[in-house]
């Protein structure tokens, strides 16, 4: 079930690096790339960076209406998110060509994707020359949601393994988010 | 046994979303800190992008000499990684208080890790808006190793088990990097 996760914790979604699927949209459209540059960049306010190449449609929606979602996918998307990153939604309805499942949608029509473990609706601070000169958009969180069987509490707790998260290598190559561990610093001073 | 890999392909040792262990120098001392916000930003010239808080002893390091290097640590260093997470170079000499083991060092003095997987020797590309306002720092890939039980030809590949590396959480909790799978887009166009 999708839950809400406090902001303050929403750095947590993206810390351990998993690829994204980026949506965006105006009043017309919607359309969904694949991000594996992202990550976190603040805590509170919680704030994220994510590159975004210039010939991507997505991206032209983001600059028309400031606000982005970052879908989580969970490993049954993997296919899904190769797809939606070799294919521009200037040739292409992604929707209906990949039949992509929406869970839900923010206030501002953006969809959140089905089958994804968490999702970040962001607002973006405009920082022209990042974005031209390294298509490095930055982003506040707004509001931020996982499903509860992976995310609760503030913790990633893979309750249902097919909700682990994937992690980009190249071509059609991924991880699955593997084993947790524990360590101690084994220093008295609080972690 | 480390070896060479093609800045062209550097940024397939970020992609996955490996927690770093970033190491500068001056001609006096040697510091290293932990970065989980890290990410590739460009493939050629490969650059990439690293937070670094004002208060960390390594960005002073990297501020007055203008290098970095971002050490991918394997399993093994989990706990390393969260000593030289919760401890200041201003307080603390982390050599000699955790025995950390070097690997090499760059031309520029900077070390390498040992039971590192990867290392990529960067150059800050100047941005000091972003660099005052985000924490947010650019670098160019001048250099790039692996070592040859986990990357090889291009690719991730971890025939030594102990190479596996880290993605972070919060606390003492990471998750090692999982299974890998290989998906196929079934389109007709190359991915």
């Amino acid at each position: 079930m999708k839950v809400s996760v406090p902001l303050a914790k929403s750095y947590r979604l993206l810390n351990h690096g998993p690829v994204t699927l980026v949506s965006a949209a105006d009043e017309q459209e919607q359309n969904v790339m694949a991000a594996a540059w992202a990550m976190a960049l603040d805590f509170e306010p919680a704030k994220v960076a994510v590159v975004l190449d210039k010939q991507t449609h997505t991206r032209q929606l983001i600059e028309k209406t400031g606000e982005f979602v970052l879908n989580i996918p969970s490993k049954q998307l993997a296919k899904l998110t190769l797809q939606v990153g070799s294919t521009s939604g200037k040739e292409i309805n992604k929707w209906t060509s990949f039949d992509i499942q929406k869970e839900a949608e923010t206030d501002s029509r953006i969809p959140l994707l089905k089958d994804c473990a968490a999702w970040l609706h962001c607002r973006v601070i405009s920082e022209p020359h990042n974005q031209q000169t390294y298509d490095l958009f930055i982003g506040e969180v707004i509001a931020a949601w996982a499903d509860d069987l992976a995310f609760e509490n503030g913790h990633w707790d893979f309750k249902d393994e097919s909700l682990k998260t994937l992690h980009y290598v190249a071509g059609g190559h991924f991880f699955v988010t593997g084993e947790a561990i524990e360590v101690s610093s084994g220093l008295d001073s609080p972690d």
